[in-house]
């Protein structure tokens, strides 16, 4: 039995085109906002850990980045370490810190996640970091993966991960059914929700013609089912039982799960050993609880594809009936199992090193009821997806965070 | 008090110019060997870390650098987790990779640092990585620090870090009387290690006037007095107290202390608050033990220079006495106590994200008393200091690790 963990605080900045803004701008400002939210100053803090996946290939910025980040955020002289997993990052930071907490290294410690990768004259390099995903010295086993499952081979001008993530639907919808309209609904859906975040880079409410309407990006997907490209930071305070004891703080989080797996030499149509599907096996071990009872998730949307696939790989339902219980307002706002309220990756948007911390930003508070018209009424377990990269058939990493509201 | 982490296998490739090598096969030649010595296989490792700071900037190759890499040496399907800090990334991956096996996530962990760095073709870029240790939006201030402490502006067609080390030594020379000869003295004695360790870069023992005659790279350094570039990769397997017993290996060692910190904004001539310092006293703290009980060192010496600094910071003597004890041997093999048996960066070389592990990989071998015609009798008790990046008016990141030879 893992020693529980709790979030005390949690910030996050606007998502979205930060052209003023830079990653110790955003760092700072939003390390304020979670140090406050937690009612602790940076001398609290006894170790830190940064999340960022751009800023080498982007800025030339390598290796000490947090350190230097921090330190304009007032955080100096404790451990701070750098994490890199690929869009799972964020939540991969998360897993090292608790770590730290529950092996007695440290009581309080924080973790930021911060993105800077609109850099509209960088267009080749920004590709580039994308591309940097996958295996760059073997992109031909990407393609030829795409192929296998019935894709297109890369087009120009568009991130791979588009055309692995089109490749996968397609497969998707071979294998069971699901449609272009499906994509379309999820899409609609998330958008629905983003309307209602003022952090959201996006907030416009899309029909599920406007969304099969909108720009073509690779089939079958239009521009609203895509993420975009996004600046951003978010940020947690965690601590042991013991300190938040001492805090006494009544909003505090448990979180009762974080599962971080790394891809397999599965089959490639064996979606019972997805690695979004043994992180939520894994998970819900951990947790002692099953899909049924979790009020609020997020998935990591970096297709409205996604959405689907781990809607599935989380247990909500089975696999091909995603679409029907869409139909049903199952994943909206007041229905059944709301997915992605926050606007998720589509809405919200998609600042790498933050993107699993904001995912935890929005549960935390979902289950501190402060959402306003995006809550999820009652929400008490929320779960979180984080995966990133592509390796051999699937993300190269995933994470699955599952957290719980405090018993009062 | 925290739970013991033990090392039961190790690894290192030979260093160098490694031209017919890459990230994947020198990652995959370094697990097998660790793996081996542990007398376990891939599929009993339940967790990893990757360390590895060049990749994206002179590969392209960002974000899940260790899932590609590990999979190619038969890792695959658990947490993978890619750690960055700087020069001090091995260390502080073993760091992460401890809290795991104390939180109880894991009995059985693998770390592994990898790094290629010789790229005739691209220096520009490598060049460029190397500054990007420092803060890169903030160039004047690493300038002005130079200027401050009495040294001078950067030079073109070499490291900036070197200029960095040659101000820190001008205004050491210039507050405690250290001499450029003592410099060649530290590394004359390095090398004359570097020549018994088979795995080394060079294997060139220099006499003290040889090193002052070679060739200058910037006042007061000549060129064996800098650590070169270097390819290379170094593993250890980690495990937990329980998973010893069941694994019975009678090499084992038990790291009593690994305490990373991060830099802060001292004044700069206050030496007793410098980061290496800081973090050797939280060591010796953490293990229980001082200076005196040390039999065996490795220092983090990028130049000679830093080796003299580090020895005062692990209080193996007082502030400018580094230079007589020198003189007297203390440092030497069959001294009293040895600094940099393996010959340190200077001679073994400085494959940045393997540096950390590579100096544990040597004191392994000593507790073991594997290390042939480099042997330090009897040693018992070693400590590795590790230092990252640079910012403000010190390392980034420093690690130091102490490591006990366990009780038969």
């Amino acid at each position: 039995m893992l020693a529980p963990v709790y979030i005390v605080g949690i910030g996050m900045t606007h998502f979205g085109k930060r052209f003023d803004e830079s990653v110790k701008s955003l760092t700072a400002s939003v390390t304020n906002a979670a140090l406050a939210d937690a009612g602790v100053t940076s001398q609290d803090i006894q170790a830190a850990w940064f999340s960022n996946t751009r800023q080498p290939m982007l800025e030339g910025q390598n290796t000490i980045r947090g350190q230097i980040a921090l330190k304009h955020a007032g955080i100096e002289g404790v451990p701070i370490v750098n994490i890199e997993n690929a869009c799972a990052s964020g939540s991969t930071a998360v897993l090292q810190a608790m770590n730290a907490i529950r092996a007695g290294m440290v009581e309080l410690a924080l973790v930021v996640g911060t993105e800077k990768m609109v850099f509209p004259d960088r267009q080749e390099q920004v590709a580039a970091a994308f591309a940097g995903g996958t295996d760059i010295h073997d992109r031909q086993g990407v393609l030829d993966y795409i192929v296998e499952i019935g894709g297109e081979l890369p087009g120009v001008g568009r991130s791979l991960f588009m055309d692995l993530y089109a490749a996968q639907a397609k497969a998707h919808m071979q294998t069971f059914g699901s449609t272009q309209e499906d994509f379309a609904r999820i899409a609609a859906n998330t958008h629905g929700h983003g309307k209602h975040n003022p952090k959201a880079q996006y907030r416009t409410a899309f029909s599920v013609q406007q969304v099969l309407n909108d720009k073509p990006i690779v089939d079958p997907f239009t521009r609203a089912m895509c993420a975009p490209v996004s600046d951003g930071a978010a940020a947690v305070v965690l601590c042991s039982e013991e300190k938040l004891k001492q805090l006494g703080r009544s909003k505090a989080v448990k979180i009762s799960a974080c599962a971080l797996l790394s891809t397999t030499s599965r089959d490639k149509f064996d979606y019972q050993q997805h690695i979004g599907r043994r992180a939520a096996n894994l998970a819900y071990e951990q947790a002692g609880l099953g899909p049924t009872e979790v009020d609020v998730i997020e998935v990591h949307d970096a297709t409205a594809y996604a959405t689907m696939q781990q809607i599935e790989n989380l247990g909500l339902c089975e696999p091909g009936n995603v679409g029907e219980r869409l139909r049903a307002g199952d994943f909206a706002l007041g229905g059944h199992q709301p997915v992605n309220p926050s606007g998720g990756l589509l809405a919200k948007g998609h600042p790498v090193g933050a993107t699993g911390l904001a995912q935890l930003y929005e549960l935390c508070a979902q289950l501190r009821g402060e959402c306003g018209a995006r809550q999820v009424a009652g929400a008490r377990v929320g779960i979180a997806e984080n995966g990133g990269g592509f390796l051999g058939v699937e993300e190269g990493a995933t994470t699955v965070t599952i957290v719980e509201k405090v018993k009062a």
